[in-house]
């Protein structure tokens, strides 16, 4: 009999393995240590329990320990931390309020994610600055404007979280500003993109404040202001600090296993680390990058619930790849969406070897005669020697999910006039004739063409 | 100075050709002969016109006649039809009403179209029978509809307008009945998809009549019910026959040019008949099925603007492929949408090589906790063998664009386990974690592992 499966973190990754690995092979033990006491929560639906959308915390969570421990017969242990692991003998120590002691593994995964960035702002420790990256976080900023009725809120950090949690705090009837340091909110989805969403969140009445540099933040019992490197300081009772995450991996560095390029656990595409039955995956993990075939880190769930269920097929004995990350994302910003796929960025581009190309258009939705049709702004990049397509970016009112297209379109290696001659969909209720794909891309074909 | 580019037919692929012509090679003569008098329309929004969506049919002209003439610079003659081709002296006779001339021509586009087929039936000639094929059938039901204010509305075919037409007139307060031979409506779209239309057509108040073979028409002056052969007359005011069209081929056989396996002009990869500098395109023309590599005939609007587009290229000097068909489609039924791709008939799989295996899932549109979600049925088809994805289909109350995705999956010949890999775009308000078609694909993958 094997040794158990051992995973470290119960969340999108490590549940995903350890539902897997039980369901490829009943009998072996998979044990789950989680130091928390929440597993298998969506994190990406906490904006919308501080908005309000979901009702209860609860909500969030995709099956519950009990499920996972009488149904799918997962030793699943919340509040064990683990603390140290030996690869070689083959063990892990682990740490609950009252004890440590010593599990042996045959395969073990670190899916230990990642944390939220707390850059060393002063008053950071103030009450009323929060991050958001777990459930306790989710809850406590609940409470806080609950309780506390925050007239104003500041958010550092134009992301996606950053976004998000605009939308919803303006629905809590606060007043918003996001500070951020670049010259545009979602950097990784391009400018034109950006601006657009800087557009409607200012028309949603949310203050930006970027190429804007967070010094701290002040008050006396709470967070009363955000102090600026330049200019006056900005009120706000409340304050989330949205600047990143980085890979959890102090364990994984101190058991000797590597880290890739990015600072995540490097893998190979099984999810291997380095040492012999070590697996690693989700955010503290690195993917391969579809586009350029180079090591990259996108702690996204998808990314994490698939390696997840990949490393447990493998674990169970059915070798299965994780399968590379195109890094597509999407996010709602009130009436608006923005979606991105592959490399956007010109110099990321260049640096990753390529010649790049890249055309915005803007473009109904629907054809003219049909009511309701919105603008979508399609922007791709191809490289202008092979005319592949390396990625791109869709924003507007809807229909933001054609970033598929393109994601399915940058994996499968395409260049631009096979976009072009893709078979779309179209009925009137639902696009034009050419697809704001099909349009972006022929506009793209005669820029490559001249 | 080359002889002019001669078109036959002034909609989609013969007004996408002319104008993508003039625009490469402006020097050049470009003559378009439309024996009727409408030009570059949106066939797929005659319905909305019957519907009341779009008030004035002339809002479905994409580009007016004067506009092609004054600011394209297209000799575009309405009202002039080709009756014959010479291709010894690269001339066309035309026919107006006044009177006959010859016109040589560099090069000849065929886009003449397809008709409705119109059945035997008996009494298919009474007042208020129609087919829609044309803007001046869509204008005269508006006109039959305002005018006699019909109560009870018979449709014959399934097809898409015969459901777009149901949707239609019960907006226009007439009952509808629906007729269809085969045993679903949306027969190209695979049972599983069907029956869920069938079940929603029958509660927006449309009765079906499946496997139900109409004789004909009765009444006075007017249509007044609908003969079957098995069972009572139906009461029926109006009529619209829409069994599916057929490729107006006529003059194209008089000149000697082949014909396709499908009935519909024969053409090669630039969309060249076997005619030296005749092209054809558009739904008189075949195209290539891209999952089959054969000639397909599937007389839609993007695949004529598309291989217009690309003729007009051709013969400005720049050699462009037509592109190849997946046979995409959508359609709105009432509140719901139906989209399918490739093929999805079993048997069309196997005639063509294949080993099918295929999968339905119904999953949420969004996380359970997100509101609003709604469920999707995806249908996937792939080949046991080489376990490539042939085609798929999505029907639901939302979101079914997403067929893009699996249109794009079998464009590229992806396998089952790339399709599950894809990196689609999640947050809350738009998907779950494991997109609809990702998990339809996950589970043909666990299919074809057994």
């Amino acid at each position: 009999m094997a040794a158990p499966f051992v995973i470290v973190g119960g969340d999108a990754a490590g549940m995903s393995a350890a539902s897997k690995a039980k369901r490829e092979d009943p009998d072996r033990d998979v044990i789950v240590f989680e130091k928390g006491k929440w597993v298998s929560y969506a994190a990406c639906g906490m904006p919308y329990y501080v908005k309000g959308t979901v009702e209860n915390l609860e909500d969030l969570v995709a099956v519950t320990p009990e499920a996972f421990r009488e149904d799918r017969d997962v030793d699943l242990r919340t509040g064990h931390e683990v603390v140290a692991i030996d690869p070689g003998t083959e063990t892990v120590t682990v740490e609950t309020n009252d004890e440590r002691f010593d599990q042996p593994y045959g395969d073990l995964l670190l899916a230990t994610g990642a944390r939220a960035i707390e850059p060393p702002f002063d008053g950071i420790d103030l009450e009323g600055v929060f991050t958001l990256r777990g459930m306790h976080e989710a809850k406590a900023i609940e409470a806080y404007i609950s309780s506390r009725d925050p007239e104003t809120a500041a958010i550092v950090g134009g992301g996606y979280v950053g976004i998000e949690m605009a939308e919803a705090l303006i629905n809590r009837d606060i007043h918003v500003s996001i500070f951020e340091m670049l010259p545009h909110v979602l950097q990784p989805f391009g400018n034109a993109t950006a601006r657009i969403i800087e557009d409607h969140l200012s028309e949603a009445g949310v203050e930006l404040h970027l190429e804007t540099a967070v010094e701290g933040f002040a008050g006396g019992d709470a967070v009363e202001s955000v102090e600026l490197g330049d200019g006056p300081a900005v009120p706000a009772d409340l304050v989330i600090v949205g600047v990143g995450v980085e890979p959890t991996v102090e364990l994984a560095v101190e058991a000797g296993i590597e880290l890739g390029p990015t600072g995540a656990i490097a893998t190979d595409e099984y999810g291997q680390t380095n040492v012999t039955d070590i697996y690693a995956a989700g955010d503290c993990a690195e993917d391969t990058n579809v586009v350029t075939g180079e090591p990259d880190h996108v702690p996204l769930a998808l990314t994490a619930n698939r390696a997840g269920r990949a490393i447990g097929s493998t674990v169970a004995g059915d070798p299965t790849p994780t399968g590379g990350t195109a890094g597509t994302a999407i996010v709602k910003a009130f009436e608006m969406g923005a979606a991105r796929t592959g490399i956007i960025d010109l110099d990321r581009a260049r640096e990753a070897g390529f010649d790049p190309i890249d055309v915005t258009i803007e473009t109904p939705t629907r054809p003219h005669y049909y009511p309701g049709a919105t603008d979508l702004t399609v922007t791709l990049v191809a490289d202008r020697e092979t005319e592949r397509v390396l990625g791109g970016s869709v924003v507007g009112r809807e229909g933001t999910k054609r970033i598929d297209t393109v994601a399915t379109a940058v994996t499968t290696g395409v260049t631009v006039s096979e976009l072009q001659n893709l078979d779309l969909a179209y009925a009137p209720p639902f696009s034009p004739v050419w697809d704001p794909i099909l349009t972006a891309s022929k506009v793209l074909a005669g820029k490559l063409d001249r």
